[in-house]
């Protein structure tokens, strides 16, 4: 085979198979894969299902820290433990532009297959499309998943009570930094590295321990903080109100945002949550996050209030209320 | 808003909200549409489920009885009908270029909107990409999808025995050159379009009346009926004997074939499929297709034999027996 992924490859004959056969199934062996069928079978218990799905159309495909391969594994992981799901099976459809290289299809396909088993999920069908040289960049990605939701968890705006807890897994931005750094070719300092992962073991943990007292639980990936808890506002009609000085982003992503003019609470990210927990449980469920390398830095950002129903409010470091909102125009396209 | 895609329309933000609500939304109504949220929840029985994933990247997206909207429902409602289950929810990933128009984009969701009607699926949950003009040519859609299989249903490559029939719904070939014709803006006859339909209706039908007497079921869709008869066969490990005569393929089809060079058993289905049954049944399972619009032309085309396993033999009209092999260099990438 040749070291670059032709037309052919692409056709549903004997070189599609060979792609399959010799690139893409070995890092996907799992009994349920549907090697010899387009689609894969497993048993299902009775419950509540959690299906969810995202296409990655990052540029570029390999950035600090991470690759488009880790995004659609980890973006799709955890888009069901949002849901408050156990991720279970995953869909991989790959898109590659006729020239890309296949030992860059490998590695990305190591990676899957690497947050495949770091999530405890399992690749089990997908689909493979290639087009003409120039039609796309390299490669985009969609997966899709689905999970069973636990009788315990019931995470849903509507759950969403004045004097609850807003708590953020760790610090904003890095992820959308980190590749636009890489797409600009801007020097930036080697800590700023995508906060891509799987949170879901993490947040099992929380649900196993506090469930239903986790009002709901969102990803602040494209559109950032400020943009979920705008939603957030929205669709439970309580305010909300954060406080500046405890929105934890690192000093590097601070410094170039103020040089670039972004504002981190609307930086995308890729390995972060946001719960609003009853405050009765707010410590506990700090100390469970913290527990974990993906939660290190989790802290609470601010109080659900009865006031300014579906607005947003950030108590700023000089005193004022500056009121958020949902993200508009910005100049960050192709960030997942 | 304007009236075309722009990139601010995949930002996670205030215009991304807009497009769902005003142009994607209204055309997938539901009561498990995961609107407020990154992904769909619903209750399950427990069973054996079937998962499957595609993505469409057709060019042009429009074309003789068909878009992409189209084959992105029907190609996974097929694909979830092959694995022998009923299918129920799918999602809808779009990637949209940027000047993409939006009165483009609501006729695909209408027809998506439509096929998933006729199909009785409901479309729960979806994501949203844009990319730089340039980057794609206007559209790519990945849907998934999810059913139930009946346990009276075991469609397996293992369960082919020699003395078992091989029947195909109808005309082979018409979806490709469809899609060839508009590409090259050959002059085709008006009555050469796109086979693509959703076939689960026809083949639950047929699957309540004789259930395990179907030992597999396929849809040729790339690599066409040669290359799938000949992964059966492989995966069987039986012989299988087609009769050339027996092959429908219109008047038309066959004229472009003769052309154009090329050989219609390699060419792309999107509403065929092949259902190989025990012998007793082969009239049963016909006159059962022969009842809905999408199996009128339903045939009986060859024979599962011990000899030969693991190959397809053609006999051709002049008597001979040519070895068919699986669809090897071909010049018709992106066709579905």
């Amino acid at each position: 085979m040749s070291e670059k992924v032709k037309l052919v490859h692409g056709n549903g004959g004997r070189f599609s198979h060979e792609l399959l056969e010799t690139y893409i199934l070995p890092h996907f062996k799992n009994e349920w894969l549907g090697v010899l069928h387009d689609g894969a079978q497993f048993p299902v218990q009775a419950g509540r299902m959690a299906f969810t799905t995202d296409s990655y159309v990052v540029t570029p495909y390999e950035f600090p820290g991470g690759n488009i391969g880790k995004l659609a594994i980890c973006g799709t992981v955890n888009d069901l433990a949002m849901n408050g799901a156990i991720p279970q099976y995953i869909s991989c459809a790959l898109i590659l532009e006729e020239g890309f290289e296949l030992k860059q299809l490998e590695a990305i396909l190591s990676t899957m297959e690497a947050m495949a088993a770091e999530a405890q999920v399992q690749i089990v069908t997908g689909d493979t499309k290639v087009v003409e040289k120039g039609s796309i960049d390299g490669i985009f990605i969609n997966t899709a998943g689905i999970g069973m939701i636990p009788d315990t968890v019931d995470s849903h705006p509507k759950n969403i009570k004045p004097g609850m807890k807003v708590i953020v897994t760790g610090t904003l931005g890095d992820h959308a930094i980190a590749v636009m750094g890489t797409r600009y070719g801007l020097s930036l300092a080697a800590s700023i590295q995508t906060d891509c992962a799987p949170l879901n073991g993490m947040i099992q943990a929380v649900l196993e321990k506090v469930g239903k007292k986790v009002a709901v639980l969102r990803d602040p990936t494209r559109g950032g903080l400020g943009t979920t808890l705008c939603e957030l506002a929205q669709q439970s009609q309580t305010g909300i109100l954060i406080e500046e000085e405890q929105i934890p982003v690192t000093a590097e992503v601070k410094s170039v945002c103020s040089i670039l003019g972004y504002d981190a609470i609307y930086l995308a990210n890729e390995g972060k949550a946001i719960l609003i927990v009853e405050a009765d449980v707010e410590e506990e469920v700090l100390s469970i996050l913290h527990t974990f390398k993906y939660g290190k830095a989790a802290t609470t950002i601010g109080t659900v209030i009865s006031q300014n129903k579906g607005k947003v409010g950030l108590r700023t470091t000089i005193g004022g209320i500056r009121i958020i909102e949902p993200l508009g125009e910005d100049q960050v396209p192709r960030i997942c």
